[in-house]
Order: structure tokens, then C-alpha cells, then sequence
């Protein structure tokens, strides 16, 4: 039987630097296909519906990610409608999490949360199922609880976690919990090998399960300011807080993580040693860990032309990539970024998406392919005074009715059949024909019917910002406050 | 005082295979500016001018590149006119000389001829110029002369010369000819070391001076049956070769070298040591030798985003491209194609063009801006159904009266001004402003302005192929024979 008081919170507000050019500002890790046909968040959700059901699980994340989770997991949009959490901005584990404790406590004040990453890699679900179930029973009992993994390597970019032994919980199965001995921070190498070497140490995998109450009353003991803000905020969040005033207390809260704002300090910390394969694909380097390699220990990924590499990451979105005799490398090849370096040096795009972002350059922030509610938009090309677009819009959606000031749009059909208002005029276009709306001109853009419709857009003029917009109507009540 | 009876025999039928992805069959490495504003072919017509005028450089090339070559020499388009000499197809250097040989026999008997390839680099102009004042007085005595290179290391991919110092035949300056002693074609690395070593080695530099005479002599003698056919091959060319035979008799040619079919064997071979700096850029690792390196030893160009490579070659045509930690790697990124191998591997990028070749893939042979007589065309996406081209227009040209059979054609004009026949219809678009050509529509893209025309063109239909087009009427003469 499922344990009623059971909920899912999947932090869900990752920053896209570690596997760009892959990944983006917008389009972090927990989007990507890393392994199998599912997105990482995709898999996560999945991975909780083994003991919870879907209304169940929430997502804290961010405005800006809203609109691609959504899209993502629109095959839950029913159960999950009312349970995303948007943070005005991600201030590390600590707030995210309390604010979901405060958010479930008010729904039931039983309940049980399992926090975890939506960019995680988790091989059998059933062993993450049994090791939830044993969680469940110690936070019930008021542990805090992690889920400590094996280590199988001198990791010195993870924190590490010392059961004490002398104090054995409970047992189910194979699986055991203890109190924590200590918490180590990312160790020197040295210290690493010893910890391996010991088998009394194990990662800590970022996921936890606790009482909603007991989280929240850990956090008011060790962090009470953080816990009086959260406090405000959520009331603030309940009463609709309508003078904007959570925006301005969120940029005041610290930015703390779980562990070090209360993990590392509580009494009431437990560690579940779990026996299922884990990594937190932390970086390009580690797709071997999880991703399918060929004979020579390469990870292959689309339109590659290769001469005896071993060992290497290669990974082409859409054109060809030729490569030579490379060992432990790392191609990554976009439709408008490229990134080759050692696998050793992975870690180090960080720097790289970090100088992109100072140049103002947009190629750190999103892809030329963007998701939005009505469907997508490629930018096949931008210059002064143009920009062309492959826009695709679903069955039965359309865009806002707007006008652009500057520039003229001509939109040529491609496949579908695309219902379009320009000025009074309404009408259809089928493949092969076309429009043209001149500037100051209202105009949208629908999709009567029952296939994809693809169009080109032609924009023209002396500025095509996506701020030269003025919106008389809209699906998605973007009027006043989001982005087209 | 120029000598009269000099002239210039270019050899730029080049295969593009080593320079991929920057360079493509149809745009081999002459085409590519490895160094400086101009475009190696051009520093090679440039190289002789010092000479000789530009009315007496002719320049051996295929049918495929003879539309690149116009647009490149386009400087010099009166006086290279009636100068270029077309092979129906490659056959190494022996048969491109001899047809020039004949050539410039029947123009002027006593010919001297510099033939150089067009893709070297050669970095001071006044030293060539007075070796092929020297080389022009062996020449006219009937010598058959190389320009010996001083070797800088123990390259095995080259030939090597030795003069024999004891028939000192002319100097002039520090400038001295003697005959050869032996030529080795690419020796083991250990007679390499030891050819450096002596000093009395030259590296053959494919650059040659002799009177068409004395080179036709030779080939008579060393090799009759290859000089009987080009005989008939540049008769039938004189009398017009209305029955096309000259491709037949081409295929069946021998595919010999100059310097295997002719030097090696002739006892009127010399050699003058020459002082210049000279490169024939023959893969992607010997950029450094020519280019401009960074501190880090880098030949970098375009949007590069490097942090802490050395010694490597990066090239991003219009994307970025990020460079984390390399040492001695090649990284080229451009429209369609991205190449990445060690230095120590570029040799290898020929069986990368190979195998795209044998996929029939289009990046092999060509980029996706393709240059025309009328511009030139950008494919910005293609996929089933659609294509999109930028397309630009010289201003006073026009495409020939066309139509296609099968898919429509939709205008958007960018920049510049269009002069477009669509049926029966005549008419001027400007920026901002678009059209629809129907399938079975004759129609017409011309540029009346005095600045480039740029327009986007999608075109939509089921079958996509240059070859469905008809021609009614064509400023170059293209009708019948060439494509568009």
C-alpha cells in the first residue's frame, strides 16, 4: 500500500553551465536526452510514480523555466497543474526546500517529502522504490533522512557522509539507516582515497526525505532568519501578495544549500546507504558513466565522422562532425556553438559560459530553437535589418494578435495550413503560399488544423528586437507580464 | 627590361580534399585566404605580374572551377580573358603542362614559362621575381629548371633535389644554377634527417622554368605516347572538337606527374637554390608556418572563446566556437561541417572527404554559399518539402529567365532593390517587400540598383532539385551547357 502522506518535491531550477553548449540559461541539464527517450525531469517524475501519484509531486522551480517544464511534462499537466512553485530566482536548495515544506505542511501537516534534483541519472527505479520506503519509515519516526551512495571513485567534487554505525536505525531488506557520524564538504584528494578506501564513507546524492514539520522546525532551530523570510514569503504567496513584495524578500535571503544550512547542524540526521546506480551527470566527462559507449569507449551522439577516437564525448546536434585520432576528448557541436576540450577540463566550461554571458553573447542564455506554449521558433539567420525564422505551431494553437512597429513579417507556409488575421482581413494559406504584414499591422497566427503547421518568417526592418511587440490578445494570459 | 618571351602557366585545378572543411571540391585551398587580404590564387597571379603583364598568365584549370576562377580573377578580367586554358578533368601535372606548352608554342615560339601552382605561399615577391630572372636565362639555354627550396626540417611528404655542384651552369647576386645530380621522391624519415643534414638537398617547390620547347622535347622523348595524345588533344581543340572527343581521349590519358614524367628522366634538368620563403600549406598543421601565431602559439580566427590552449589551429567561420586547454589540435568550424583532430593527424582529414564522398554527401563537394557570375547563394536550411536561400545579386546582373516544374518560389527583399518578371507581370520590389512565383511560372531575379540586392527565397514543393529548372534565356551563356 502507498503511504498517503507521501509527496514528491523535485528541485527543478538548475543554471544550463555545465553541459553547454547542450544546455543553456534556458535550457539547463534536467531538459536534455542524456540517456534513453525521456528527458532527465521527465525520468525524475517518472522515477516517484512508483510510490506516490502524480497530484503528489511538486516542482520548485523558476519563472523563466515555467513555461519549458510545463511543455516537458504536459503529460501530467492535469495532476500538475497546481503544483509548480515558482521561485523569483534560485537561491541554492535551502529556500526552495523550505518553501515547499511550508507549501505542503498547509496540505498535510503529515507530511512526508522526498526532495530530489530533477537532473539526476537513477538505473532501477525498483531499488529507488524500496530505498524511498525505508526513508519513509525513519522521517515518519522525525530522521532527517539522505540516501548515501557507494562511491567508486576519489571524487573530491562531492560531499561525503560518514554513517555512525553504533547507531543502526532500522533495517529492511538489504537496506539499513544510521544516525550521521559527519558531513565532509568536497575532501582533498587525499582524504577522497581514504574515504573510498574505508567503505564507511558515501556520497551525498542530493536527495532526502523528511517530515515537512521536521525540516521546518531543523530550519527555524539553525537558521531562523532564513525560516522567519521563507515564513513571510509563503504567507506573503498565500494573501496573492499583491504589492510584489516577495521578488524584493527573495533577493534578500541567503543563498544556502540543505546540507550546509541544516543537514550539517541537525541531531536529527540520518543516512540510508542505497545500493542503485546513481550519478549526477555533473558534467560532459561523465556521460560514460551513464551514456551507451561504443568499442572504443566513445559516446556517440548523432552525425559523427570518425577516425580512431577512443575514449572521447561526441556529440553532433545537426551538421557533421569529422574528428581524428582523439583520446578523452570532448566534442560538442550546436547549431550555434561548438565546444572541444580534454574531458579533463570539462568542468571548465562553467568559465567559458561565464565569459559569454559578460559579452552579452546569446548563445549562453538559449537555443536557436526556443519552446513556447503555441510550439516552437528556429532562427535560421540574424543580421542587420532581417531575421529569418522556422516557426512550427501546434494543432489547434495560435500566437497572440500583436503588431510590430519596426518590421515587416512574410510568412511562407511550408507544411500545414495556417489560419491567418492580418488587419481586417482573415484567411487561410496552404503549403506553398504566402503573406506578407506590413508594419503597424495587427496580425496572428493560428493552426486550424489537425498536423503541425510550418511556416518561414521573413522579418525585415531597421529593428527586430522581440520587444517591438504590442499585444491586443492572447491564449495565455501574456497580455501585461510574460514574453511572447 | 621584362623579357618578352615570358610567361605564366598557373596550374589550379586543386582537389580541396586537405584544407576540408574549408575547403570543398568545387572550392579548393587556392580559393581560401590562408594569409593576407587576398586569396592564394590571387597572390599567385599577383606574384607574376613583377614579371610579366597580366595578358601573358595563363591559368590550367577544370570546367567545375572555371566559374571561381573568373570570379576570383575578376581584377584582371580583360587581360585573362582568352587565358584560361580548361582540362575536361585532372590528370595530374604532365598533361596540364604539355597542353599549356602547346598552347603557348603557337603563340609565341620561343616561349619561356614559369608554371607555378596556385595554392603556395610565398612571403617576399622581389626574391621570386629575381630567381625567375635567373631562371629565365638557364631556360632560354635550353635548361629544364626547378627552384630548390632549403629544407627547415626533415619532411618525408616532399621531393628532394641535389644539384650537382660541379657544373656550376650561371649566377647572378647570390643566386647560382647547376644541374641535378638525382631527384628522390618523399624519402624515409632517416634519408630525410640526413638530406637536412648535408645541406646539399632542396626541397622541389613544384615551381619550374623551361621553353615550351625544350619541355615538349622532352616529354617526345620520355614519354611519346602521352605527347602524341596531347598533340591530338590541342589540334581537335584548335579545329573546335565538334564531336566532343577531347573528354574521351582525356580519360584515357596517363596520370603522371611532370616530375616523374619528365624531370626525372631528362638530362637537361636544373636546379637553382632560391632564398624566398616559401610554403605549399599542405594540411592544416602547417598553418603556424604561415600565419600569424598568438603568444600560446595559436593560429586563431573568427569567434573563438579560448581558455589556455597552445600550439593549436582554431578556426570558427561564423559560430562559436569554445577551446578549453588544447595543445597542438586543429579545431574548424563552419556552416555544415565541423572538423577536430591533432596536428599530428591532419594528414588524415583526405579519408575523412573520401568517406563523406562515398555517402554522397553534399559537404564534400561543395559550401553552402555557393558563388555565381550574377553572386551568390547561401542555403540557410534544407529539409524535406522547403529550402531557404539567401540569395545576393551584383548590382546590373540578373539570373536567366527561369521556371520550375514543380515547386514554388517566395521573394522577401532584404537590402538592395529587385527588378522581378513573374509571368507576364514586370515589377520593382524593395526592402520589406515580397513575392510568390507559382510553380510552371517563368520568372526572373535581376538587381537594377547600384548596391548588392539580397533576398530570402523559400522555396516549397515536392521535389527540390537544381536540375528542375528551365531556361529561356541566360546572360552567360548557359542555356545548354552550365547549371545556374
Amino acid at each position: 500500500m502507498k503511504n498517503p502522506h507521501l509527496y514528491g518535491v523535485i528541485l527543478a531550477g538548475g543554471s544550463g553551465t555545465r553541459f553547454w553548449p547542450l544546455s543553456r540559461e534556458k535550457f539547463p541539464k534536467q531538459f536534455l536526452r542524456i540517456i534513453g527517450e525521456e528527458t532527465l525531469i521527465q525520468q525524475t517524475v517518472r522515477r516517484l510514480l512508483g510510490a506516490m501519484p502524480a497530484n503528489r509531486v511538486f516542482i520548485v522551480t523558476n519563472e523563466q523555466q515555467a513555461d519549458s517544464i510545463e511543455l516537458q511534462l504536459i503529460d501530467w499537466k492535469d495532476e500538475l497543474k497546481e503544483n509548480l512553485i515558482l521561485e523569483p530566482e534560485g537561491r541554492n536548495t535551502a529556500p526552495a526546500i523550505g518553501l515547499a515544506a511550508f507549501h505542503l505542511m498547509e496540505k498535510d501537516p503529515e507530511a512526508v517529502m522526498v526532495v530530489l534534483p530533477a537532473d539526476q541519472v537513477i538505473k532501477q527505479p525498483v531499488k529507488f522504490q524500496q530505498a524511498v520506503k525505508v526513508g519513509a519509515q525513519l522521517a515518519t519516526e522525525g530522521h532527517l533522512v539522505t540516501f548515501g551512495i557507494q562511491p567508486t571513485r576519489p571524487e573530491t567534487g562531492y560531499g561525503y557522509i560518514q554513517p555512525d554505525r553504533r547507531t543502526h536505525l532500522c533495517s529492511k531488506g538489504t537496506l539499513s539507516g544510521y544516525r550521521v557520524a559527519q558531513f565532509v564538504e568536497k575532501p582533498s584528494l587525499q582524504k577522497a582515497k581514504r574515504y573510498v578506501r574505508s567503505g564507511n564513507f558515501y556520497w551525498n546524492s542530493g536527495i532526502f526525505m523528511w517530515k515537512a514539520s521536521a525540516v521546518l522546525e531543523e530550519l527555524s532551530k539553525h537558521n531562523a532568519g532564513l525560516f522567519r523570510s521563507l515564513k513571510r514569503i509563503h504567507a506573503l504567496w498565500q494573501s496573492g501578495d499583491s504589492k510584489g513584495r516577495v521578488p524584493k524578500l527573495y533577493k534578500q535571503l541567503e543563498s544556502v544549500s540543505i546540507d550546509h544550512g541544516v543537514m550539517e547542524r541537525s541531531s536529527r540526521a540520518a543516512v540510508i546507504p542505497v545500493h542503485f546506480e546513481w550519478s549526477d551527470v555533473g558534467s560532459w566527462s561523465s556521460l560514460p558513466e551513464v551514456g551507451d559507449c561504443d568499442d572504443d569507449g566513445n559516446v556517440r551522439y548523432g552525425n559523427i565522422v570518425d577516425l580512431g577516437s577512443t575514449n572521447s564525448v561526441l556529440y553532433a546536434d545537426q551538421r557533421i562532425v569529422a574528428t581524428i585520432g582523439l583520446s578523452d576528448m570532448v566534442v560538442v557541436d550546436t547549431a550555434d556553438a561548438t565546444l572541444v576540450c580534454p574531458k579533463s577540463q570539462a568542468q571548465n566550461v562553467k568559465a567559458i559560459v561565464k565569459e559569454l554571458k559578460q559579452r552579452q553573447a546569446p548563445e549562453h542564455l538559449e537555443h536557436r530553437t526556443v519552446h513556447r506554449h503555441w510550439g516552437s521558433y528556429t532562427v535560421l539567420e540574424e543580421a542587420r535589418g532581417y531575421k529569418v525564422k522556422r516557426i512550427t505551431v501546434t494543432p489547434g494553437k495560435r500566437l497572440s494578435l500583436q503588431l510590430h512597429h519596426q518590421r515587416s513579417e512574410h510568412w511562407v507556409v511550408i507544411r500545414g495550413q495556417a489560419r491567418v488575421t492580418r488587419g481586417e482581413q482573415e484567411f487561410e494559406l496552404h503549403a506553398g503560399e504566402s503573406t506578407g504584414i506590413p508594419p503597424e499591422t495587427p496580425h496572428r497566427l493560428a493552426n486550424p488544423g489537425t498536423t503541425p503547421l510550418e511556416i518561414i518568417e521573413t522579418q525585415n526592418g531597421p529593428y527586430l528586437g522581440e520587444d517591438d511587440i504590442v499585444r491586443f490578445q492572447d491564449d495565455f494570459g501574456r497580455v501585461k507580464k510574460r514574453k511572447a
